[in-house]
């Protein structure tokens, strides 16, 4: 039975049509839902609409459903989880149930749930993000000094290392957390107590809820609250964007470079699928679909935002469709985060391989600098090389592991800053396992 | 068990990560796989593979599944339709099972799944929507002399009418069946024969098995055939975004002009959903989320323009994330059209309010009209009407009705072209049943 | 002056906003805008509005602006094209310049002119698409025998040739074509008459505006004439759009087959770019343009979609912002157009390096085909052919060029089909070049 | 002439292709390259490269630039903006000119540009953003006792105020600050050093330049800064996004509500255009405007993450077209705000309009909680009220004004919490002002 049931029937090709998937993408809301619920039961209690022994009923059987009563299910009929939630509540309580829905509204409490949810999984997120920093930052000490040909323009270019290369992801990782640090702060703002967007005719506690949910702050305008809806969704998907656009482009490269024609990678067998029909071949299916995954999150923001767009202020029902796109992108980055660390710890270098690409044409802008070094204005002495490459006065074999740890600038081979990466990621490491617990033992306390 | 399955595991993660719900969605392309199927192995029958009794025997085999044998089912470990019906056949065949995969790869069988599947859909499609254009051809000839307010910039410019209203969404949509039918044509070419992208050793007749799946032509160059994955896909969702893009459009404007403020139309109850807080809100929900989904369709059209781009040639794994874009859209675009349908038959028309909307500013260009037919130039018969409306001299109350009919010239409220347009709607109508008749006994034909 | 001008002064912040760069984008449209004023004038004579004498006085001063009158130009107080050209006639020949706006709204002109402006434009890239077809089934015939490899996920598959590459690309651009067919089709129709949405309340005669413009048919609801302002755009768009993608796949493939890693291609060096720091950089900037530009024309379509979505029936402002993705769409589709054909022309082959880079392994398919000739099934002959592989008993040297010709059936190395498609361009060319002398005769027309 | 012009010309065509706007697009980028310019230069000097009188010369030739020598122009010849100046040094220093080069590329000198270009400009949206939002919630505060109609799903819902209206924006603007300040720092990265991606074989000290161009932090490993463009692109259009999303819905909703039908509020005439036809319009074009430029700051961002998806990494000319989509959204984000300000400090309230608009039904959930405050579940006085409404038993007219007052919880209409929110401003603002006064001392410190 819905919440709003009147003296007509919905028409069934309606109700299909307005519940989707709902029920189904519900079904990752209910801990939030109850967590909520005990919280909103709590400050009831302490305003005076229910009794003591009242809450203690009601949070019994939200307790139940959190850890799993089999008489919970979400039905198509139910429409969401808050209307599947409040039935069990009534069927079980009678009348006390009936009392939840006090103060207020699917539309906070779709709004808290969410909230919650990304709450969690932005620490996931954050979490698996470091960690894949970390091997990033291993390989790249592992093989710092292996000289690897640089490519600007999809050209040889200038000697790089494998250090470089792989330190260069660490890097955007970490930029990347600070992103995600950003929309972790946004979001955490409480949202209960706006009911349908325009508050409620009771003295509620917003501070008390918001306290109990382990929220930062309350979010304090109750139509901004209704106005935020998909626009605090864009703001999550695109921190995570920002990572699988990493991921896409460490894919790309390395389906290049793990190449026959280039060989300086490996990715070991078991990440490699095969064909149907050529018996030889080792495809690394994984590393084509993080580009496609990317491209998924990328048309999630875009989706979000298109919703949202030149809707009028307050709750419609265009929001609804935004809680797939989120859920999803979570599923995309958190799946692929792990993936990656298991690829990066196994992938193999071919340190020859590597060597081998260092062609000597790499060193033409060295020869200018020692141009330079002997007093030649710089473009002169670029003109001068250049002059010689094209009448093929080739140069002598370089020693590229000399010039690799030659380059000691700040972030350059020979001084690629792994040991102030591994110290900013043991911090941000700290700081994020401090709101993990936090965030744990605040949702432990409300079921206790 | 893989078709390339060779002496290594697939990781575990990796297995899950890449095959994704791909097991889940192939289930939409079981029939069209065995279609293909049959008429594949009908081929290799006639050059020599297959001896006429392997032919039966398989045929045989094909039809139980299609039939919905209960034996068969994609799992996890098949990844794919293509793999779960090898293995069927393997299973139940033995050796012969074995020999289907001669001459084809589940590169181009998974075209030819998604364009048969595409055929099918597209014909519904181009159905409903000349359903729901009579349906808006119906309603604007019921009410083609109720005046209504015309807005230009969400002000009141012009006298309009219900008729000139509705007709118009008629007509957008009969503009997109020509971009439908284009997509259909564009879709009708029969990729099987091009292997994995790069032909066949065998001198197979890939004439014959476009003509027994009823395929327009061939289409011809083999790695062309790969080429146009997701390519083909973002023609047809584009076709869909259209339709889709012009119900955003009608909900959008419906749910304004349903609004207490202007009250032109009235959706019935039962197509009405509640508020769980507010007792007295009946909210058209169905249409706000039409204009949601509405922009799902369009970040369907992006994402897999984004997975196809700057792609190598030929095929690679990031394709396998285009069939579900492809089929959602398709769902949403039927399932909206079914909706609209019903909706376009029953919304109500308030013609009291209608007319009672119609304000005498309404006629200020009539009136420069008219200054017009007496002599005056334009640009300064509409500079002393606005001069007047400015010193507040209103002018008398107007007949609406008869403004309505005088304007006769074509494609005005008195000279709607609604006959024309039914016309047009038989013909069209005719010639999709044509196709419609074609395609299934062509089909049925394949399972005798 | 405005042509609404009245007794009160818009705020000069206001005016740069919303006029934008909207005077220079309608530099584009002058002609069409003058194409269209001598039709409407004509057809005002028609039907009494202007006398013979008056007609001739604008026609004559119309076609001084189409032949650069200095005295005519868009200034930013003007806000558009339609704006300048009635304020040059007034200017110029007093009340009868006031007359000309009877009977029009720049709602109506601004389409009419976008629709002329896209039908010229339309049949050029036609024409340029064809000559690049054209272009690519030539080096197709040069090189149809020369073997190159064919790739899967990136990773050497079968034995394809330079012939299969060029071709798969030719063939790709007339379906192109196709697509590009129908929206010129979508285009052809007269918006003229339907003034700002809601008719006129004269007896305006609409055939004799889209004859004497050339139109295929007028577009008949007035309303849905506003309505299709951006959906018709976007219709064009895509149509480029899959143009461009098809040249960023080509750019993105000849980046990689030119490295030096590979090195099948040559660009010529004048094709090429340097470093400001590498003396020995040739870069390929003109393909990593188009990857680009291909992305701006995608971003163009999102654009025009997201501008009409959730927009109010009639015209609105918002349609403004559509010009100018369309007219830069159409801007850099001509010009990647030209670059190409140049490129294709141009490049050269190493054929040395293309068959040096057909290793054995390409092979191992046919291996397992010659185990299925001698009656092995299919998925037998994979896996002996797959197990030799792992115990690197390696098959001996093959001969791509006996291969590549072998394979006879459609579409396949040794069966392109270059003949047919020769045929369809000649075809296709016939019909471009009618419409183009049709459009340009029916243009001097007006002009006489 | 370029900087690695050689022995062969560049295709005209391919030269136009390649430049494209890039020359005009620069001139927003000239005192930026002078700053970085001069920050290098100094750096070289202290490493030992120029001479103290060298470096002297320099900076004199590169300030006369900075301030509009009409010597110095970039034309399509150079390029580019770097270019422009190189070349305007060799010729007015010679021999001098051609050093300027050493220890840089073009590829982290547009990085340097680009990064200060967006410091500044973000430092004026921020402080344009800041008046904006003290507009609302002066505007909140005048009408915090004005009733309104409180809407969900565009329907009237629960009574709101005017208040709580224009507050919902103020408060958004300021999580939107948030989220550019994250920009702002992500972007507060000196590029300079990194060369063309893989440092450079001198001893530089990059910590000098950071210093004298005033940014936080270096940007550390080489290869990451070069894989960082267009990433910050993209933050920083997001954080522009999220403002223009906020006006556009703030447009969309000021469009609705000041209809006749609404008539809420009037924008004052300056800020409205006519029409071509009719006489009497008064059209809100600067909102319908916006709602299309935010459209175009989203395409601008879903432009940047395109052109940078699935690039291999290391400078590669696509990234050329991630200048213009950023340098626009800032005018575009920058020229609405500055509107907005003004839209708001003049826009009407017409109270009497809004407080007509409180019809009863507005007081449905109100009558419920009287009966839940008398013991009913809140559920069943839900169904009483519904009941009672729809068999027409009508509650008596009820108190507005009192009710807004009435609601004191957090963030509801008697409790706006404006106090707050002016504080908040008051110290962002603070903040922002010592950043720009930082900015700007450290910049002028380069020129002296």
């Amino acid at each position: 039975m819905k919440l709003w049931q009147k003296n007509y029937k919905l028409n069934e090709e309606i109700e299909k049509f307005t519940v989707g998937n709902d029920y189904l993408i519900d079904k990752n809301l209910v801990k939030y839902e109850v967590y909520g619920s005990i919280a909103h039961a709590t400050m009831l209690n302490k305003i005076g609409i229910l009794s003591k022994n009242e809450l203690k009923k009601l949070k019994k059987a939200l307790v139940e459903i959190f850890y799993g009563s089999k008489k919970f299910q979400i039905k198509i009929e139910d429409e969401d989880v808050h209307t599947a939630i409040e039935n069990y509540l009534i069927k079980k309580l009678g009348n006390l149930g009936k009392k939840i829905h006090t103060a207020r509204s699917r539309n906070d409490q779709v709004l808290v749930d969410v909230r919650l949810y990304s709450k969690e999984k932005l620490l996931e997120v954050q979490k698996l993000t470091l960690e894949l920093a970390s091997a990033l930052v291993n390989i790249a000490e592992n093989y710092k000094d292996t000289p690897m040909p640089g490519y600007t323009h999809s050209r040889k270019a200038m000697p790089s290392s494998v250090g470089l290369y792989f330190g260069s992801f660490a890097e955007s990782l970490i930029d990347d957390l600070e992103i995600l640090e950003e929309a972790y702060e946004l979001n955490n703002q409480c949202p209960l107590g706006s009911g349908a967007g325009y508050g409620l005719p009771l003295n509620i506690d917003r501070q008390l809820v918001a306290d109990l949910l382990g929220f930062e702050r309350i979010q304090n305008n109750v139509l901004y609250v209704q106005n935020s809806r998909g626009k605090f969704e864009s703001v999550i998907i695109f921190a995570l964007s920002n990572i699988m656009s990493d991921l896409a482009r460490l894919s790309n490269d390395l389906i290049l470079f793990s190449m026959d024609e280039f060989g300086f990678f490996t990715l070991p067998d078991e990440f490699c699928t095969g064909s149907s029909i050529m018996p030889q071949k080792k495809n690394p299916d994984v590393l084509e679909l993080t580009r496609a995954k990317a491209a998924k999150v990328d048309s999630n923001l875009y989706l979000v935002k298109s919703i949202i767009s030149k809707l009028q202020s307050g709750y419609t029902r265009d929001f609804q469709l935004t809680k797939e796109p989120l859920i999803e992108s979570f599923e995309i980055t958190l799946s692929t985060l792990k993936i990656f660390k298991i690829i990066i710890e196994k992938i193999k270098v071919d340190k020859e391989k590597c060597i081998e690409a260092c062609t000597d044409d790499l060193f033409a802008t060295e020869h200018a600098y020692e141009l330079v070094k002997k007093g030649t204005p710089f473009r002169d002495a670029y003109k001068e090389v250049a002059k010689n490459i094209e009448n093929q006065k080739i140069f002598s074999k370089k020693n590229f592991f000399a010039n690799v740890q030659s380059k000691k600038h700040v972030g350059a081979t020979g001084n690629l800053g792994l040991g102030k990466l591994k110290q900013q990621i043991t911090l941000i490491n700290a700081e994020i396992d401090a709101e993990i617990r936090k965030f744990y033992s605040t949702m432990e306390m409300l079921l206790r």
